[in-house]
């Protein structure tokens, strides 16, 4: 496969102050951006997009951070690729529709990826296990501004930085962050938690985005504003909003403690037998139960070490992930097989579950 | 306890000709007759109900079947204790709601039960595991006929033997048979097979009688028509009637694992690690994950001598049992918990599954 070798990169140690945030997965920060002389990718024709791709390419090409990244026209990888790339959030299912001049930049350490010919011209984005959106809104905007100096982006003294879409006007910043809320799920708060979060000027989605449906209490929690605020005022914002609902989930979780911890105990447990003995596992239903295990490593029920790697299985347990490890899995059925095998293999080496009753 | 003693006597070991039949539990055949001179139970008054119970005790006595048995009227009972007879099957529910009078005589191997004053002055039954008609209808006979020794038995030359309720007139006689149907129910067959039997003048109920829901796929297949047939060949018909049920689940199992074998292994092995692994289960739960691995049994992924332990974890789950192991469980949710303990404890020395794939 042309993207082995991005498979095979070794993957960043998660930072061990993110841990210590046990409803946060992951951060993202994205940034819209145009090129000044062209129409947007949908108005552009082909020979435009061309030559934006290769504008954009070099400009990339040339910064520190990207000299010696991964680089990925949408034409030369397969279906099976892009999926891939897909559920590890490197690029957009619009992208992977493959228009013409579609391509993707990924830095070595994959925190960073840079998709051209999507909505907008170059869309920016940094992504990090944890919560430190200030960081990451530090090395986007330095990747931004070294881009900068290559490319003329279209930008209005009133509305700010041009995009495709209004929603994206002005700043083109959009911050957003991979929650896992199994207490608000298990209790039943979450649609009060998702209006409380709308009033706030936020949208919360299931993990791939518009529209999906929340899988294994994770969702994703973003900013919808993005016209006539400073950017430094959206990420306080949505700072704001992300500590309010890790507040909310910690106390639930403290509630579902005191009430009856055997309840979340037997979840847990369950989700681990499951993850053993099946045969045949959805990768909806693989995510369900690593969610429940990410739960028992901020219980404490299985040591710190364990996170990451059930972080990892979340994605390999994604139908493209499996096409790698095996190509055998060709159709939805025999993916749910391997799967199950593939879960009850990694479980063989796993800890025990250790609840303190 | 009172009924201590006959919690503790040893449970006779299935016979291994039994087993050759996968899908029958037990086999029940059971008589209603009742006194020459007195009105059935719900007409008769205190002193006639205790004078009936006077007269059937002391006949039941003098059998050589029952000269040892274990007696209890249900009034020094308690509702526990009446609770675990019936999870045993030793006597009914209106047996159990303790009219004055009420009573059992159970045997020594707790073969033979013969209630007194439930709605007939006596139901004598005899329950093996495994399926033999004409042996359990032999022993249950021979019974019935040392009875009438010390007894006269109300009788009609044109109804023949007369009974409270005009469907158990003639013969009095009801045979019925537990049935573990896996595959039927998985493969959605048993609405069919229920109304096909009913053609056949049977009846088709849940685990525990009249009315209730069936439960891990266990269900109780028993005749319906009395009047106007021999016992014989009320014993003949429903015999047939079972041998067909008995095809078509073993056509059912090969038809699923010619289809999918690992379809069945999924939801057996699913089974087991929820039972190692549940902080809480239920009844209902409990009776459905090991109603599958007795499923095990039967495809040889487990041992034959597993079969005998299910059978009786399937007894000592029910509410009652659970009492017995533990007087702290004395409330639904306690139960709850109890079980799932106690389960994770016997699956800690069970047999691994093992599946030939």
């Amino acid at each position: 496969m042309r993207i082995t070798p991005l498979l095979e990169a070794p993957s960043e140690p998660i930072d061990p102050a993110a841990a210590q945030m046990p409803a946060v997965i992951s951060s993202r920060v994205r940034l819209a951006r145009n090129l000044k002389d062209y129409p947007f990718p949908s108005w552009a024709n082909m020979s435009q997009r061309s030559e934006i791709l290769a504008t954009c390419h070099e400009a990339i090409l040339a910064t520190p951070q990207m000299k010696e990244c991964f680089f990925y026209t949408m034409a030369e990888l397969s279906e099976a690729e892009r999926q891939i790339l897909i559920e590890r959030h490197l690029i957009s299912k619009e992208l992977a529709e493959g228009q013409p001049g579609a391509a993707v930049a990924i830095s070595k350490d994959q925190s960073f990826s840079i998709m051209i010919n999507e909505e907008d011209h170059l869309r920016l984005q940094i992504l990090k296990p944890g919560f430190n959106f200030r960081k990451l809104w530090k090395a986007l905007n330095l990747m931004d501004s070294n881009l900068e100096q290559d490319i003329d982006f279209a930008f209005s003294e009133e509305l700010g930085y041009l995009t495709a879409c209004p929603t994206n006007l002005g700043t083109g910043i959009r911050a957003s962050v991979m929650m896992h809320l199994p207490a608000l799920v298990l209790a039943g708060h979450m649609e009060k938690v998702v209006k409380a979060i709308s009033q706030m000027g936020m949208a919360v989605r299931g993990l791939y985005g518009e529209g999906s449906e929340a899988t294994g209490s994770v969702f994703q929690i973003s900013n919808q504003q993005t016209l006539g605020l400073p950017e430094e005022e959206i990420i306080k914002n949505i700072t704001k909003a992300i500590h309010s609902i890790i507040a909310h989930e910690q106390n639930t979780r403290e509630v579902l403690m005191e009430k009856d911890p055997s309840a979340l105990y037997d979840k847990i447990s369950r989700a681990y037998g499951l993850l053993e003995s099946s045969f045949k596992i959805s990768s909806t239903e693989a995510m369900n139960l690593l969610g429940l295990l990410r739960l028992a490593v901020d219980l404490k029920a299985l040591p710190e070490e364990a996170r990451q790697r059930i972080d990892q299985l979340f994605i390999l347990c994604q139908p493209g992930h499996i096409l790698t490890l095996s190509e055998k899995a060709n159709t939805p059925e025999k993916r749910d097989t391997f799967r199950a095998a593939y879960l009850k293999e990694q479980f063989k080496k796993f800890p025990n579950l250790e609840f303190k009753i």
